[in-house]
C-alpha cells in the first residue's frame, strides 16, 4: 500500500476543475500534474490548485514516472487516443463520460487497458451520488418489491463545453452528453442485467441554429429481467439543472430529486451569487443548492477511485461499463434513425453515434444486429 | 332556453356515482332517471340521490320523453350500442371514456350522433381540471415559449371496475383505462394539431395472474407541430393516485401535480377515513386530498355539458375527439405489438385494441397504415 | 323560502370586487345594488358586474326595500356606523374583517343586530377554505389525537388598501389586517373554547416610513383546553402571499399550505399575467395559483351566508365571533405594549387597538383585566 | 503542527456513537480512548470502533498523556465536573449540548478552561450543517436584505436518552434538549449580536406521566439589532425528526428543511430498515434520509474542532457561546414561570433551569435581572 496516490489531470476545462476540487478533498490523493494544449491554461490551472507540474502536451505528463493515476477530462473525440496512450504508459485511468465516438474505439480502449493490466475506471458520478446510493439500497433491501419501471432524467439549458455543439467532435447531442448518465445509472441500479432493447425519440427543438445534435431525447430501455427504464434528457430546460430518479416496484415507489429537493427555497429581490448549475437569474424565486459536488457524488467517486489504486481494489464502475453504455448510445441513435425498437447486442461501424440518426452527417452505414 | 336540463344516467357504478355527485352541483341540471341492469342497483342509486325514475333496461330510460341528456357510464364494450340507441332516441349524450372497442364502432357512433343532430360530448375531465386549465392558459399566453415536450401520467394500483381485468370487455389494460386521458389531454393542451406517430412500450409486470392486459405503459406521441408527448400509465403504483402533467417550452417549464401538490400532508398514528383515491392505508404519512371531484374537474365538466345542452353551445370535447383518442389507442397497441413507431392516420379492423399487441388474443389481423 | 336573496354591496374596493365575483357564483344570490362614496366608482362597479342600482350614499342603498342582505366592505373605521344603520334598516349583514376599532363599538354592533333580529354574519373566509375545512375534519375525526399546538400564518408585502397604512383609520397594522384571520381560524378549528391568554411580539421593521403600525407580529394564544396557538403575520414578505396552517396533535400532525401547495410550479423567461396575490414579478420561478377565490373559500362563504338568509339558518361565523376576535386583538396590542402575557376576558376603553402598544398614539389609557 | 490529534471520548451513548462515527471520517483525528462508567460498555464501544484504550472512570482517560482532545457526551448534570477536570488535565475540550445545569457552573467551566489555556469548543452542529451554512451565506451576502424574522425548530417524539425525562438530571425538558440548538443557531446566523429579551410558552401536553419537564415550547427572542427570532421545540411530534429554519429579510426570504427536503419520498408496503431519526414505522409513505450525520454537520464539526487543535486555530463555537445559550435557557424558563418577557442580561442562582418555571421543583429562588 502506497502512502499517497499521485494524480495527473488531462484537461483543464469545466469538468477538470470539478476533478481537481474533488481530489483536493481525497485524503489519499495528491494532485501532481495537469496537461492542457492551449498555451497558459495548464499553468494557470496548476497555480490555482497548487499543482507541481503543468504541460501543454499530455504525453509529457504520461512520461512522468511518479504519476500513478491519470484523470481524463478532454473533449470526447480525444478520449480514445488519450486512454490508449495512458494505458501504454502504465498509468491507471479515470475516464470522464461519454467514453468515445465509435464502438471500435471502445473495443480498442478496453483492450489496451486489459493488456496493460491497469485499472480502467469510468467516472459515472451518479453511482456515487449519496441520494441515489440510498435509493439503490432501498431497492436492494426489498422495500419496493421487484422493480417494474425505473426513470432518470437530467435537464438544463445547454452544454458547458462549446465543443458539444459540434457533433463531429462530440458524436451526438444531449443523449451523448447526459443520456450516458442515465444508461449507466439504470445498469448500476438494477445490478447490471443485460439490456434487451432500446427505443429513442430525438428532436432538435430550440438550438437548431447552433447544432445538428438533438437537444431533447427520450430513451426507453428493456432489461433482460423485464424492467422498463425511461431516460429523459434536455438541453432546453430553463431554470436550473434538474436531476431526478424514480424507482417503481411491485411493493412500493421512491422518488429522488437530487437538486431541487435538497435546495433552500429562496426569494431574493436583489439576486445573489449562485443558486445551482445553469440556474440563470437568481432574482425572484430560486432553489439554492449547496455542497454541489458532494451532492453529485464527485468527491466520493474520486475517493473511491483513488482508494482502488492505493489498495488495489476492483472499481465499481469500469471501462467495460463505459463500453456497455456506448453500445446503448449507438442503439439509441439507430432507433431514432429507424423509428423502431433496436435489439441488443448491437454493433455498428458508424464513425459517431449521431450518424445513425442523421445519415447525411456520416458516410453510408450498414448497422448490424447480432 | 330551457329552465333545467333533465338528465338520465346509464350505469350505477363508481363513475356513475361521480356523475351524480357532480350533476347535483350543477344549478341547471336535474337528475331525472337512472338505469342499471342488476336488479335493485338502480333503485338503490335512485333512492340515494333522490332520482325520480329507475330502470333495469336503459331503453326504458331512453323512452322517457322528458330526458334531454343521457350520461353513459357503462362498461366499455356496451358504449357503442348505448350511444347509438341514445342518439336514435334524440337524446344528447355524454360518454365516459374510453369510447369503445373498435375503430368501426367509433365511426358508427359518430355517424349516428351526427345523423341524429344531437350533441355527442366526451367526458374527458382533465380538460376541466382547474389546475390543468390554468396550465393551458400559461402555455397559451406564451409564458413558456413554444412547447417542446409535454407529459401527463396517471398511476394507481388497479382499476376500480372489475370488468377492466377482462380484456374482452375492456379492450385493453391501463392504456385503455388511463392512457386515453393523456391522449386527449395532449390534444387539448396543444390546440388539437394532428398526431404524426405513436410508439408504445407495454408490459404486464405485477397483475399477470388477474389480467392479460398491460399494467404499465409508456406512450410517445409526435405531433404535427413538432411537439413530443410522453404518457406514463400504471396499475401497479401503490400509495395513492398520482396525476401529474408537465409542459416544457423554449422559454420556460411548468409542473402541475393534481393531487399530491394540493394535499394536506398528514401523519396519523391511528389512521382516518379517507386520504385520496387508492390511498391504501391512512396510518403514518399520507397526502389528504379534499374536494376531490372538483379538483379533477368533474363538476365543471358536467356544468359545461349541461350548459351546452341548455344554451345550444358547442362542447369543448366531443365524440370526434373521443374517436381521435381511439385511433391513438389502437396505434399504441399496434406499436407495442410491432415494436416500432406507428404513423397516423391509422386504421385497423381489430376487434379490440389489445389484439394488436397480443395477437393470440384476437383473430389474425392485418393492420393498415394509410 | 324566497326565490333569490337580493344583495347590496357597501364598498367598491379590492374586497368588494371579491364579494361581487363570489356572489356571481352563488345560484341563490342576486346582486342588486352597490354604494361607494367616490363619485363614479359605484357606477363603474355596477356596470362591470351588471348591478341594477348604484349610489354614492350607502343610506340610499339601505332604503331600498328589495335588499335582503348587505355586504360591508368599507374601511375599518366605518364598519360600526354602517352595521348599526343596516341593522336598523332591517337588513341582514355580512361584515368584512376586522370588525371595528373599539371594544365599545363591537358591543354596540352586536346589540343593534340582536335588537333588529337580523343575521349578523362575519366574513372569515378561512372557515370556508376547502383545504382548511378538510384540515378541521381531520382533527375532528380524531386522526391527529388531541390537539397540542395549532398554527396559522399569512404573509405578503403590504396591505391592498392604502388606508391600512394610517392607523387612525385601520386601528393597527398587520395584526389588525391579517392576525384577525388567525384568531378566528383558531377558535373555529378548536370548536371555540375560551381563550385564556394572549402574548404578542410586534415590530415595524421595513415600512417605518409609511406607517406607525406594526409590519410583523407573532401572537401566542392559550386556550382553555390547554392548546397553544401561534399566529405569524407579516407585511414584509416578498415573493407572493403565504397562507399556511399546521395542527399538531398527540397522535399525528397535519400541514396545509393554501397557495404554494396548490400551485403550478412555473419557470418563465418572459413572465406572464398573474401568479398569485402579491407575487411581484412572474419572470423566473413562480408559483402559479388558480381559482384563487375558490381556494380561499370566498365563494363558499357567500354561498353559505346567502343560504342562511334564504333558508333562515344559523351562520357558522357571526358578529359574536367577530367580537371575540376584537377582544383578542386588543389583548394582543396590550401585550405588545406591556411585554407580558395578557389574560382574558380583557376589556379596554382604547380608541383603537394600536394605542395599547404605542401609547403616544392614543390618549392615556387605563387597561382593565377583569 | 502535529501529525494526528488523539481524541478521547467521555460517554458511550447515542451521541458518543455519533461522535465516534464522525471522528472516523476526520483524516486528522485518531480515536484513542473511551470512558463510560457502566461495566462493559466502554469495552464494547472500544471494540466496535477499534479504540485502543477503554476505562470505566473518565479520570483514567484524562490521565493518559497522549490524549490531546476530550469529547464529552455524558448526561447534562455531569458536564461541569467533567469539563473542569479535563481542563485541569490540560486537554482541549469538545462539549456536547446543553452546557450544564446552572449559570454558576457555566462560569466555573469557562473560567477553568481559560485558566488552563485550552480550547473549549461547543458542539453546536447546526453551525456546521451544510444547508444551514449555505443559508447563512445567503443572508450574509445581502440576498435577503436585512433580517427581520428568523425561525428554527426541532421536533420529534421524545428524547433519545432516558435521563432526559428526569429534570433533576437534565435541568429541563425539550427547551433544554433542543431549544439550545435554536438559540445558538440564531446567534451564529446573525453574527452574535446581544440578545435583548426572551419570552417563552411551555407546556406538558402528552408526556405528563413520564416527566415534569415541558414537552412543547415556543421561544421568542429579541436581538439588539431589532431582529425577532422564534424557536419551536417539541417532544410530541410523530412521523420523524423535523428540523427547519427560515430567514425573512427586507429583500427576500429563504426556507431550509434539513431532513424532509433532502429525503427520498418513499412508499413501501413492506417497510424497510430506517427512514430518519424517530421515524416510527416505514410502512406506507416515509421520507428516507441518507448520510444523516453529514447532513446534520456532525462530521464537519468534528473536522473543524480537530483542525482547531491541530493547527491552533480559533473555533467558531466556544464555551463562551455555550454560556450565552445557558443564559437564554434560564431566561426562557423564567419567562414561562412569570408569563412575561424577560430582559437580558439575566442572572439566576437557580439549581437548574426548570426550577424557574415550576417553582415547586426547586428551592425558593429570587431571580435577578441586571
Amino acid at each position: 500500500m502506497k502512502d499517497k496516490v499521485r494524480v495527473g489531470l488531462v484537461g483543464s476545462g469545466f469538468i477538470s476543475a470539478i476533478h481537481a476540487d474533488s481530489l483536493k478533498r481525497c485524503a489519499a490523493a495528491e494532485l501532481t500534474a495537469v496537461a492542457s494544449p492551449t498555451k497558459g491554461k495548464a499553468e494557470a490551472f496548476a497555480q490555482k490548485y497548487g499543482i507541481a507540474h503543468h504541460f501543454t502536451d499530455y504525453r509529457q505528463l504520461l512520461a512522468l514516472d511518479e504519476i500513478d493515476l491519470v484523470v481524463i477530462g478532454t473533449p470526447n473525440y480525444l478520449h480514445c487516443e488519450c486512454t490508449v496512450k495512458a494505458a501504454e504508459a502504465g498509468k491507471h485511468i479515470v475516464l470522464e463520460k461519454p467514453m468515445c465516438l465509435t464502438l471500435a474505439e471502445a473495443d480498442q480502449m478496453v483492450d489496451a487497458c486489459r493488456k496493460a493490466k491497469i485499472k480502467f475506471m469510468y467516472a459515472e458520478e451518479l453511482c456515487f451520488a449519496p441520494k441515489y446510493v440510498r435509493l439503490k439500497q432501498l431497492l436492494d433491501s426489498g422495500a419496493l418489491g421487484h422493480p417494474v419501471l425505473i426513470k432518470q432524467s437530467e435537464k438544463h439549458d445547454g452544454p458547458h463545453a462549446p465543443h458539444f455543439w459540434d457533433v463531429e467532435r462530440s458524436g451526438g447531442g444531449v443523449t451523448m452528453d447526459m443520456g450516458c448518465h442515465a444508461i449507466e445509472f439504470f445498469r448500476w441500479m438494477l445490478g447490471r442485467p443485460a439490456i434487451k432493447s432500446v427505443y429513442a425519440q430525438m428532436g432538435t427543438h430550440v438550438h437548431g441554429s447552433k447544432t445538428r445534435g438533438e437537444d431533447n431525447a427520450i430513451l426507453i430501455l428493456e432489461f433482460a429481467n423485464g424492467v422498463t427504464a425511461v431516460a429523459e434528457e434536455s438541453w432546453t430546460k430553463l431554470g436550473g439543472m434538474d436531476d431526478r430518479a424514480e424507482v417503481h416496484g411491485s411493493k412500493g415507489v421512491a422518488y429522488a430529486d437530487l437538486l431541487h429537493g435538497n435546495a433552500i427555497e429562496t426569494y431574493s429581490a436583489t439576486g445573489y451569487d449562485y443558486a445551482v448549475e445553469k440556474a440563470g437569474s437568481t432574482v425572484g424565486w430560486s432553489f439554492t443548492i449547496y455542497e454541489e459536488i458532494w451532492n453529485y457524488g464527485f468527491v466520493q467517486e474520486m475517493d473511491h477511485f483513488v482508494e482502488c489504486v492505493k489498495e488495489d481494489k476492483q472499481p465499481i464502475v469500469t471501462g467495460e461499463d463505459a463500453k456497455a453504455v456506448m453500445e446503448v448510445l449507438f442503439a439509441a441513435y439507430e432507433s431514432a434513425g429507424t423509428e423502431r425498437k433496436v435489439m441488443l447486442p448491437f454493433r455498428s461501424p458508424a464513425a459517431k453515434p449521431i450518424d445513425l440518426w442523421k445519415h447525411e452527417l456520416g458516410r453510408a452505414i450498414k448497422p448490424t444486429t447480432t
